[in-house]
């Protein structure tokens, strides 16, 4: 049974933990770190590295793209951003970049420009006649509307992502013929389909019945997240994700073996989350702010998310990540190494490498067996 | 069984939870935010937010009160405030916002002018005469003194509210024929009277016996208060507003189907606090601090409660919110949007929305029955 | 049973609260503040304050101590600071007030002087004489040297106090004869003794059975204590007192009816640690550093107590309080008020009359009956 | 049964504590501090005091060794540090500690400099020569390589620590025959041989279990450590000693009487942290960083520690103690006083003895038994 507290007579709720909470125990024989696989395959996809870069305008473009795939992850273009609906963003990533600042105001601005079918199918040729790797992540509210340009296009991955998402979203009376059932949407495709956020066990449950091959757990909370405050949503990445895990077993069960990916997104900023979030239950983790300063990263030292230009209520700040151009690592610094920074927050692999070297395990679906332990906050 | 520790030797304590410690789990299907309803209704009135401005002279004139009517709100005016104070609070009101600053001791000077039951009653006909649903505040040592002039004036809601309120006020021996009997005093009315604060589950049930139309939860702390550190009373709100709900329902069985609604008053500042108050069992938001920064509040960018001007122990300091004039948010950015402010302090109803449709719930009935959880401190 | 847990494999430990982590909660019938009564009464000794300034040289001096004797509280002259070393301490007082800033090692060598039994027992009469009730402080490894000087000038309680102390002291061998039976020593006298600091049920129950007639809970905790971090012990005030009404029960039971007094020391800066120190069962507070910045103490704006000048292992710092001489308040205002300072460190005692009005007490007796609940830290 | 909590769905997770989450609590009657030992004995050798200095180059040289023997301490010196690198360290030593900064690349490109056994070697032997009692550290990877050497000069006590001990490494399949069997190793030698660090009660059995005369719990988590943001590895203290010490127990048991010693490295920083590791269950400490600003430690006022430079993830950061050259405390000062510092920071030993006269207990082995208090932090 979950930890339950009565915050007022007649009312529970459970105690969630975030990852900053937990830590790993090691408690068993230790491992060299060259024995240690890090590789995650999910369908017919492998890569070195269990990382989705984030689909963020500061992070993933076509050129950052292709250095991710190079390092061993998978880079995520949002179909609903920058390179949708500029036919050259350089000058407005350029203004979001500026050293006076950009306001949040400026960025409602420049995504109230709509977004492309047409310049978004462009992007996914143009990625795909470059060999590599494409995924694309769609609203749920768009997808009906710009999933066909996109595959005719050529997609390896379509993501389908919103702050929340469900099984089933009851939207408007008159919206309803365009509503999306992920159901059969999925059904109806050949290539695999990565969902989310979800935040609990039975959302999770509910969206790997609808056929996808990966659930996202969490919205990607990072240091410039506000939706706790103005939304009063928050997602406790410890809790989340091994309930996520949870749902996944009972899923692998029903259905006598079939095994959906979980992606952790949010509050994970250094080696030492990733590793948390796997040892919870996560098969990968999506990075958006912990890769956004690399000098690699398009979004010129800043980070913003899609939540971050919303026209009403905008739920995060535009950050600026503080690093000098000079300051910033290579993209290859911030995943595998070497570094010389010693915050934790470079060669972030490496890390993981080594944190499954010394709790002894060689491959990230066994290193989900790793002891936790909840501590108090340093 | 609540939840109680043992602080010593037979001595026993419950854990109370802030809004704070709580936030919101989105665990059903999702639903668009063009069908859901925020709409407030008690006694005879609806309101289209569940929103009640605080009876504090930086937040409610009468020139606000019609303002915040407009947005769909209802705004207190304080019975023992500045506008039964002075025939023109303008000049002290300039006074408080003077940017030099204005001490708690002026503060104590400017509210040591007598409250002129005349001048009350002039200001609640004004009001009506504007065509603004009027409510006053009093306190409930000068309710037999002061209510029969408002409502003589014609007043559609009487608040009679203190820091802390009981059913049954022991008096000093000589003032006890002057003292208050709630019971007999609402019996006699003919319009709805809402009384507060309380704090916890007993008062709040004897409160609803005395035939309140609707109970306050909470004294209002607010980033400036010192009740904790001066009385050492502290109210920790989700807690509070869930043992109140608890009253609520024993006391709609024991009555048959009375409904007393609540209004959650304290460390509500953001959109998130707003719908966190609303799940822990709150009708509606009596909001101060979280209004007193707008350009149409009467406070010029400086927030007091009537506790800040006590004459011998106050208990609260005169808070400079910080923004400067030309930063001021309209009353209708803060309530009802649309903002590029992300911090989660603007747009509160807007937010409010969206999260109700985030987590499925088209009314604030229902979304009293959204799942909480309770997380380490961010 | 009390809240203990495990904190490693068959390694057990209770939990404590510090007075910061409870809050009182109101929960039965208001009373106005007029009829509520602060007296508090320790043998034959009636105050209208349940207060005891701590010996400390930065609070109790011969002038400070009248005083608060007038103001309704009982002083304490420490018997081994500085008037009972110096036949004139106005220059050592100056020397650690001077603005350019006094050291941990200037302290050591002031109070390197020898205590002199002779100016003591001076003291002591002086104070006698000029109709104030005299309590003098001697630790207990002195107590047997100094006392009889003490006694002879006429002390009307006298009080034993050390950070830790027990009923039975383990001395070197050769110093065993010197040492303190504190059973025997209470027997012979014919003024009431208070004794401490303790920390918990056992150690308290003993030095109630030496006959004292009051017993000090903890060890003075301030906001310059270093004794948590140099010794590792705190004192987590809300359990030592909770304990220490235990163990009063305890004792009242086994003697049929001897009601020894409680008086906390610790953590008490506000009216709010106050009200909760009594609610928590105290009978009394002893305060220091809260009464050290007013105008009327000799600490000239510093507070130290007696392990600052330790001469091995000083356990709290000097601290400058931060106030202009212009800005001290006067003994008065900090006790009794009234004030216009809103952070509940003045008017302590009017806030206390204020809280129990609110929750319905009319004396500390039955004010130790009230609600307190746990919250998370603001 | 330990405390747990359930994270998630099916995941479970012990609540683990720091040292600072845990307090003493004097419990029975006090005792004299003249009447108290701090001696400890391990295997032939006695110390006046429970501690081993830290195998940091910032701590341990041949000059510093000397002086911590002196003193009552056991000086360990890192058997791969820049002694064993350097010729004459002396020059390096300066650059780490230039004033104008060093960076991490600096720090891993000076250890960059292969390690010499000859030179190790000679170390040794000059340090057997000087009459102090030698103790060298080697990590499990290079102990193989690094000990005949060691041995040969003359060593009085071998330290096998790195990071994360166990007592079976599994290396990469070429290195296989190179790998430290510890067991077979132990039993060869006549010296005694202490191991770790161990965070958990199986690995501390399991490391018992090979011989071993002491146990290091923890990896010396100082100021400037990043293990828990690197590697998400975190050691709450007190919860792993007393695990440690349960498995001492354990191994007691089972070979009818051998006493292995634990001793507790990280954390600790005052006199308080070094009581309540020893209460927890250590024998010794083990103290890095709380040395290091001392003028007779060799870092020059900064602290690293053998993860400093490490070439690919470096988990901890040089650290600048902050101290003027013309304020740092002797050593002497440091660790036996006197000293006119109130931070817990210095006299560690004399503030030891004194905590553990006001507990009541006459040596280490006893003082194990003092109470614990879990508190909410200051």
């Amino acid at each position: 049974m979950p930890e339950t507290v009565e915050i007022g007579l007649g009312r529970e709720a459970r105690r969630g933990y975030h990852l900053d909470e937990v830590a790993l125990v090691p408690s068993r024989r230790t491992r060299g770190s060259s024995v240690v696989s890090t590789a995650w395959q999910i369908d017919a996809h492998t890569f070195e590295l269990p990382l989705v870069a984030a689909p963020s305008d500061a992070v993933v473009s076509p050129g950052s793209a292709a250095e991710i795939e190079r390092l061993g992850g998978l880079a995520v273009l949002n179909g609903e951003g920058l390179w949708a609906r500029y036919e050259d963003p350089t000058e407005v990533l350029a203004r979001i970049a500026d050293p006076a600042g950009c306001t949040t105001a400026a960025l409602q601005q420049i995504y109230a420009q709509p977004v492309s079918p047409e310049l978004l199918g462009r992007r996914t040729a143009e990625l795909q006649a470059a060999g590599v790797r494409v995924a694309v992540r769609l609203s749920p509210q768009k997808t009906v509307a710009l999933s066909p340009e996109v595959l005719k296009a050529g997609v390896d991955l379509l993501v389908i992502q919103g702050t929340v998402i469900s099984a089933e979203h009851v939207a408007s009376e008159h919206a309803a013929d365009d509503a999306l059932n992920l159901k059969t949407f999925i059904a109806d495709l050949d290539i695999p389909v990565i969902v989310g956020g979800v935040t609990n066990y039975q959302t999770a449950l509910h969206l790997m019945r609808t056929g996808a091959a990966g659930v996202i757990v969490g919205y990607g909370a990072h240091s410039g997240s506000t939706t706790h405050s103005a939304l009063g949503i928050d997602v406790p990445m410890a809790t989340a994700i091994a309930d996520a895990a949870a749902a996944r077993r009972a899923y692998l069960d029903e259905t006598g073996g079939r095994y959906v990916h979980l992606i952790a997104y949010g509050d994970i900023t250094t080696g030492g989350d990733v590793a948390k979030a796997l040892v919870c239950g996560a098969d990968a983790v999506m990075l958006g702010e912990a890769l956004a300063g690399a000098s690699g990263a398009p979004g010129g030292g800043r980070y913003w998310d899609p939540t971050a230009s919303h026209p009403r209520v905008p739920r995060s700040a535009l950050i600026d990540l503080g690093l000098e151009p000079e300051d910033r690592p290579s993209l290859e610094e911030v995943l595998t190494g070497p570094t010389a920074d010693p915050s934790g927050e470079r060669n972030l692999f490496g890390s993981l490498r080594r944190v499954m070297a010394k709790c002894g395990y060689s491959s990230v679906k066994e290193f989900q067996k790793a002891e936790l332990i909840v501590t108090g906050l340093r």
